[in-house]
This record gives structure tokens, sequence and C-alpha cells, in this order.
């Protein structure tokens, strides 16, 4: 198994990896912003195994990224919210999500953000190109772009609203 | 071995994860970002096998993030440069030092930006806090912060050039 850690880098970007760098991690992180906060909606939407969910939902909560709220009680069931530590890594999301639009989708963005009070567009600094907003996770909506497409019968990523607690 | 592609995803942020997502990948963009170019400089900075490093490398050029330049014939021996797509990763940097100097190092960063031109500093939208430009990467640069310390006798990171090419 690969080591998680990079023990010999003293760099607040290789101690970020550390926490989120796993595979899986930040598109958990991604479906949480998009409102998606139940371990079987997380399982579906990101076809990963479930004991591998399972892990990184621990890890994510010992870190302190997300924190567990019981919603049923017999049997105990959970969803999962980001905490602020967990919302504040939306300026890496948007960062990956606006490389990937610029060089990986051929022009047609599956999902753009939008201002949630204007209707403006979100650019790559967060600052909402209609009235010059800057903006934080909870003031942006995502919503289908040119490239979404119908997948299970449903738009993917659908236009969940953002991260409430 | 992991499977690097997250093949139901239809998502910008999961395409850009599945080039830059492994592990060492963007650790490499950011020492190249520095200003380090050469493989015996980045195995060095970055601790890292060399089968796994050059693995890496070979990758972030399929991708065209990074191009190979030769910079000496006999032995044949190449420098890496990034491209503009591996340029526009910066504000991915700059998400992740960002979240990790909040959270994860103390209060003492040990890398701060600052605006090359006024020496503003680079606040987590790429915006100079004292001159309100918005910076790409080729008008910041990296200082040693509160918490840079000394290590194999140099201060790490160095202040190095952000990348000319």
């Amino acid at each position: 198994m690969l080591n998680r850690t990079y023990e010999t880098q003293n760099c607040s970007v290789a101690r970020a990896l550390e926490v989120v760098g796993e595979r899986w991690s930040l598109l958990i992180v991604r479906d949480l912003m998009l409102g998606y906060r139940r371990f079987d909606e997380l399982h579906e939407r990101l076809g990963v195994a479930r004991n591998v969910l399972a892990a990184r939902l621990e890890r994510l909560a010992d870190e302190g990224v997300i924190e567990k709220a019981l919603y049923q009680e017999r049997p105990a069931r959970y969803e999962y919210h980001l905490t602020e530590k967990g919302r504040d890594l939306w300026p890496v999301i948007v960062g990956l999500l606006s490389w990937g639009d610029r060089y990986l989708t051929g022009g047609a963005p599956p999902v753009v953000l939008e201002h949630r009070e204007c209707g403006g567009l979100v650019n790559d600094r967060r600052i909402c190109e209609r009235c010059g907003a800057e903006l934080g996770v909870r003031e942006a909506i995502a919503r289908p772009g040119p490239g979404a497409k119908k997948a299970r019968g449903r738009l993917v990523p659908a236009g969940r609203v953002q991260p409430g607690k």
C-alpha cells in the first residue's frame, strides 16, 4: 500500500495532500458540497467500493473535514456534513474544476457554477463575473453545463444546493 | 495497483484528478513552479524513488502538463518545464497551500507568496493584498515564511524564481 505521508516535506501543499490527497477523498468533498450527505448516495454517485468509501469518510472525520450526524436511530444511520475546515476546501475544488473545464472537456463543461443571488458565472478566483462579489461556497450553486449528460436516468451532476449545515 | 481513472464520473474535478491526482504529481508541479527543473533536483527535494519520479514525469509529459528539454548531450540530460497547461494548475496549488497554511501549520506557514512587483502578499484568490492586482504564477514569488526551517543545510523551500521558460 502506498504511504500517505510526505515526511520530508515542510510544505503546506504536502500537508494538505496528506489529508485530502488519497484517491476519492476530494470527490467525496465535492459531492458533500453538492448536497449529497448519505452513505448510499455517495456510494451510488462515486461507484467506489463500500469499504473504501467508509475508510475515506472515517479519515476525513478524524481530520475534522467532515462530521457525522445521526438521522435515524434503528438502525443507526448517519449523514455526513462538511465542517468549516471542509467547506474551506472549496478553492481547491474550484481550481480542479476550472482546470478540468479548460483542458479536459472539449469546451463543454458538465457543470457550471453560478452566484446564487444574481445568477452570474463564478470564475476561477471565485468571483462573480456579473456583480463582482467575492464568493464563498454557500453563495454558489452548481448547475448542469453544456457537457452534462443523462446517466442512470438523471442529470449528473444534479444542480443540488450547496451545503448548509 | 489502484486504478487511476474515475470512469463513472462526468465531472471536470474527476477528470483533473485523473491527470494530476496520483501521489507526487502535484508536488512535482509545485517544485517546477518553484524553479526546480532537473531530475536530480526533484529527486532530492521529493525523496521519492527514482522509478516513481520517472513514471510521474513521463505521465505528466504525456498529458501535456510538462515538456522535456535537452540541456546536455553526452550523456543526454533533460530539464522539465511546465507548459501553459501545467502553469494553469497554479490555482490548485495555491488552494492547497492556503488550506494547509490555515489548518495544518499551527499558524506558521513554511512559505509565503508575494507579488513580485510590489511585495504584497498573495491571497487565496491569487490577488495581491497590497495593490489588488489579479496575479498569474509568473507574477508571484515564493519566500520562506515563519514556519520555514533548515533542512539539509539550506532553507526549504528556497525562494527560487517562478517558472519562466
